[in-house]
């Protein structure tokens, strides 16, 4: 049962920080801690007690599906519907169940204080956060004004993948390849920024849902064309501008499946690629081919950084001064580890992270980025997905 | 100018809660203070002062467009690029400027202390929080320990649109309209659910993109289709089931133009329509119908529900017991007013709102539900858009 590994995980942190209970309330946290992708944001509890079993709070005719992914304790709540007692009401009342039954009552709670980044539930256009009202609901049920901020064991527990997690980091960077090869077929001059946004995020729907059991998934595309790339790295909104003949086209995509999230990038020629640009992507590729062969374990996120600037330096370019790369899994960005210049996250075995090395320039006619999605083993970072198309 | 409309109210709330000034980083409230879609979230934070203008922080790559938008004060920030002074460091710097300019330092500054339901910025696949972090940064810029919640103050401002809001309220309606037109083109025997899904949210995508200037547009789309629908009511995700002939297929679609909000829901038969389900069909939009003759100006949320169910009655059917509507606008659902049994909240002129009402029973082979967005005026409340087509 993988999802108990982690509520063990998250049991020993919370000794360390002399925590009683834990509540979970964010859809990338619940999911850490029960494998249950919430569907209505807030909508989904996850309650770990500082020893013994933990419990996943679900609106009631969520509760046959949530036992298929989650073998421990469920305790349900109406929801929808006003006929019946208030959600928040009921609600209240497990966790006070919950804060007597573990001993926590009266205790020091863990709660997610700090998480400013959200990742959407499953139901996406209107995400969830924890701010003072959840503060006020835990302080009420458990009878204490002692709340803990546990945002960063919990960054920290999730930047390493476990074997389930990876499982289905793999199915979601599968579903995200449907993305990449439309954007190749769609990114033709005549069409719009947009359209080809539109047919991305189409293929990653209609190809994405029931991959490998895949009940929910959902990419977020941008398109970006022509001149304005040299400094596109900086905007994250397609538009309605048509593509020309020979226009470098960048994508970026981000891609969820049942909570767990992926990111890419890929630039395609609209026409025949000049040899300036084809260096310029060759560039880019062994720059991030040289980043994944730094990242072992045991390697720092500036030394990944470093490894794949001087591959671009080598190809005669330099790199752009944002971000090398970082985790991801739980959210589109995780927190860590951040491949950056002098940074000092440590990389472990099955961190999860993307390098997406860029290169904007007028001469270039615009910019060039590539990112894969790989797990950080012994012999470096191992891509979970890829493409085989070139830049034309 | 109409944000500048929008300063004066949020600062006679101040006023009345005696907040010194007020910092907005949720994308819902910087573009109601400002009119500003915020990009990249939590990358955009206005600041309101108890007296005199108020300012907007965006990265500097984003002060041309912005200024286009915003009239007033915009200070800028490095982001997403590592060769500068870290985005956090300015950002204090600007705060701690302001509050020194405008006599707040030291004083109480109002937050968004209570928004545990988010409307997602334009970069809508991580959308930011407002949690200790940001009450940190305020309290050190501000040099203060008086932070005051001014959630119901914001929530209470937002429910009544200006003539600015309207007009970007039809004009996300109207996009919408191609989802829902693409809809009922595409909901057929044969097609999956997540094909239907694809099919409006790529319209919505294509020909929202431009639509009278709209710059950022996002569609939502769920499809429930079959005798599942009966209890389709609690369900928010579109499944590989393929649709078969004479099925009640239902659509629920959350459409966002540049920080604006429509929901919409609607039903066809992939075939002929029963009597039943005709009838049905008319229930729900007689009651919408009543609903939107009910709310007009000083009417309660109640007396709207009880005029939609009370007209679901006299066609024969049970409107189900979710809510009858709700306000939309600044997100997908706002907190107010809310159409439930018993609702208290009093309707004014120009609250924007939806009607859903919904009957789901076996007896139909699935559920039935119509949903519009309206404006309330002294003759009931205006669909802001509609559709001119049938049940089949």
């Amino acid at each position: 049962m993988p999802a108990q590994d982690r509520v063990l995980q998250l049991q020993e942190a919370m000794a360390a920080e002399d925590v009683d209970a834990l509540v979970l309330r964010l859809a990338e946290n619940v999911l850490l801690a029960t494998g249950w992708y919430v569907q209505i944001p807030g909508l989904g509890i996850a309650v770990v007690p500082r020893e013994g079993a933990a419990s996943l709070f679900v609106p009631e005719y969520e509760a046959p599906e949530a036992e298929a992914v989650w073998p421990g304790d469920i305790r349900t709540f109406p929801a929808i519907r006003n006929d019946g007692r208030p959600t928040g009401d009921v609600i209240a009342e497990h966790l006070e169940a919950v804060a007597r039954e573990t001993g926590a009552r009266g205790g020091a709670i863990g709660f997610e204080g700090s998480f400013e980044t959200i990742a959407p539930a499953s139901l996406a256009g209107e995400p969830n956060a924890v701010a003072l009202p959840t503060q006020a609901l835990i302080k009420g049920t458990f009878s204490t004004d002692r709340l803990v901020d546990l945002t960063e064991s919990l960054e920290a527990i999730r930047a390493v993948k476990s074997e389930h997690d990876l499982e289905r980091l793999r199915t979601v960077n599968e579903i995200a390849m449907s993305g990449l090869n439309a954007f190749k077929e769609n990114a033709l001059p005549g069409k719009s920024e947009v359209e080809v946004m539109a047919a991305v995020e189409a293929a990653i729907c209609t190809q994405g849902h029931g991959h490998r059991g895949a009940r929910v998934v959902r990419g977020y595309a941008t398109v970006y064309s022509g001149s304005d790339l040299a400094s596109g790295w900086q905007y994250f909104r397609s538009r309605t501008r048509v593509i020309e003949p020979d226009d470098l086209v960048m994508l970026e995509l981000g891609t969820v499946a049942d909570g767990y999230w992926c990111d890419h990038t890929r630039t395609v020629v609209a026409g025949t690629a000049t040899s300036r640009r084809r260096d310029a992507y060759e560039a880019v590729r062994a720059a991030a081919g040289a980043a994944f062969a730094a990242a072992v374990p045991g390697a720092t996120g500036g030394q990944v950084d470093a490894a794949s600037r001087a591959r671009c330096a080598d190809g005669g370019f330099v790199q752009f001064p944002h971000h090398t790369g970082h985790g991801v899994g739980f959210r589109y960005h995780e927190s860590r580890p951040q491949l950056v210049p002098g940074g000092e996250h440590v990389l472990a075995e099955n961190m999860v992270l993307v390098t997406e090395p860029g290169i904007y320039e007028p001469g270039l006619g615009g910019g060039v980025r590539h990112e894969d999605d790989a797990v950080v083993g012994p012999a470096g970072a191992v891509p979970l997905a890829t493409t085989d198309y070139d830049l034309d």
